[in-house]
């Protein structure tokens, strides 16, 4: 009773259309008139036949996809995976990620997996789909700096990119910002409003970018005049700008300027200001850093340092294709420059 | 010169273990010694083997993805499509249906491949992916009422889920929120607050959440004697809900409770708010609904009426599952209840 799976030809024969044409359907390519799709699409339907990139994938060792990984450090067994990656969307930095990533794959058939590597377990898991070719490379964005993926992917010469500089380090390539230069931007704003007592909420400290934000906004300030700058450290959310303003407000209660490390503190840090009696930028002048969406909807908007997140995006995309397409070998980095977009904040 | 490729067997005598231990590893599942992992690596590097998908996709024609859709309702030919997917992701909402989709689909080995159907090419490109069998099924989120993909997917009797019921009717299985019972809760809990002149921001009007939303509150408004309800139209951002506001202000400058018929309006409704000189909640109560991470990030935090997102999705990804196993062939809806969250606006 077993019959031979109906093959292109065959459909192309049901429909009275070139085999070409059956295959420009079947790949979604463009400019089908609709009235032959439908045609087509309904010899599909009677023939059964079922096309399979998987046949395709065995040929071409391809899988037109891509990994897009957010990575930690734990090395529990995945028990909070959940809220891992709850948390990881929330920030709204994401969505400009995958609208770069997107833009670049998609003009090429090309789509991204959304993984999540925050235990030993997941993190197996993504070297196994990488393995396995199920996905040709991996885009990796860690949020902790003990994150020991870019180190596994680089033992197994796996295909990947990185999203800044790893803390640990790795032959990988990577993508990053100046973030030196940020905080510079940041402190000379600062100053240039007249700003006396600036304080900053730094990101975690094990983490470079923040470190960098960090030594680029104090030595700028030194370079002015302003050997010592107050410090509290956030851990990137909302809450802990809000946490660490209170704090820093408690011991220096004349601060008239703060550079927090990311939009999402930034909006904490208004937060707190404004519960303390302040008004924002007239006490208290505050920028922060990313130009998220959580920039607008800060009240008031924020003034911040824009990182490009799209085209760094796109530009990861760009250089993992070069690594699958064996085009590029050797690892490399790309640096963009931050930019200070001016708002109501400071 | 031709040599035959490595097989899994070859990897196994390689490193002096079972080909069953081999095959945990290569497919990253738990349990497996990290020494004897380790061991096994790299017997896999020195043999060359790459373990390929495609072949076992051959035998089992399942991808092991399953496409996560944001779709509209455009028919350009893609210019717009990064803004599409920017200003998608950039709801709150998404960060808890990825992570609630991810959540069920982990465990089993299974993957989200991210994609965006805004226009005519995109949805092709969707349709495509689907039949070519690079993923099993599609859940989908629309964001129009005239999004022609549910139809589509549908007629090609594609495994699909959506979110949320279909404007346009089609034969597809639907998870969705009791909306009218969430217009209720809010407006319950206003007139429990004692406002007695409640205004309305409800969502785009074409789309039935908001029409079910805005019913349910009205209806439980003119039981409680309030018969007219003012009403204005956003968009669900953050930047409609304030400029909806502002003209709900202009024509009744007495209002005391609004309901917002998403987080990211009452966000812009408490920033028109304070802008006016008013307080919230004294002078105006403010209700949202989704319980997003910007009922949070509002000043102050929102009370909202809560949808279950990551349940929602979960069971979304469970029945999308049952579709593509065949113990589910006729489409069936699952509908959740919502659950007002108490906090400072209201």
């Amino acid at each position: 009773m077993t019959r031979k799976a109906p093959t292109l030809e065959d459909v192309a024969r049901e429909a009275g259309v070139s085999r070409a044409t059956v295959s420009r359907v079947v790949n979604g390519i463009r400019n089908v008139d609709p009235a032959i799709r439908e045609t087509v699409r309904e010899a599909i339907a009677r023939s059964g036949y079922t096309p399979n990139r998987a046949a395709r994938s065995l040929v071409t060792r391809r899988a037109g996809t891509v990994a897009l990984v957010v990575s930690g450090a734990g090395d529990d067994t995945g028990g909070e995976q959940n809220e891992f990656a709850a948390r990881a969307l929330a920030d709204p930095f994401f969505g400009r990620v995958v609208s770069g990533v997107v833009g670049f794959l998609r003009p090429r058939s090309m789509h991204p997996v959304l993984m999540f590597a925050e235990s030993e377990d997941a993190r197996q898991q993504v070297l196994a789909y990488l393995r396995q070719g199920s996905a040709d490379g991996a885009l990796v964005f860690s949020t902790h700096a003990e994150d020991p993926l870019p180190g596994l992917l680089a033992a197994e010469s796996l295909p990947c990119v990185l999203f800044a500089r790893p803390a640990r380090p790795a032959p990988v390539t990577y993508v990053d910002l100046d973030h030196r230069e940020g905080g510079r931007l940041a402190a000379e704003h600062l100053l240039a409003r007249g700003c006396r007592r600036a304080a900053t909420i730094a990101g975690p400290l094990d983490l470079p970018a923040a470190q960098d934000r960090l030594s680029g906004f104090q030595d700028t300030m030194a370079r002015h005049g302003h050997p010592y700058v107050p410090i509290a450290e956030g851990g990137f959310t909302l809450d802990s700008g809000a946490s660490a303003m209170t704090r820093l407000l408690a011991e220096h209660p004349d601060t008239d300027g703060v550079f927090a490390a990311n939009d999402l503190m930034a909006q904490g840090v208004c937060q707190a200001l404004r519960a303390s009696g302040r008004r924002v930028p007239q006490d208290v002048a505050v920028v922060g850093f990313d130009d998220s969406s959580a920039a607008l909807a800060c009240l008031p908007p924020l003034t911040t340092v824009r990182q490009p997140m799209e085209e760094m995006a796109a530009a990861m995309a760009r250089l993992l294709q070069e690594h699958i397409e064996g085009k590029r070998t050797e690892p490399t980095s790309v640096i963009f420059a931050p930019e200070l977009v001016r708002r109501e904040s400071a």
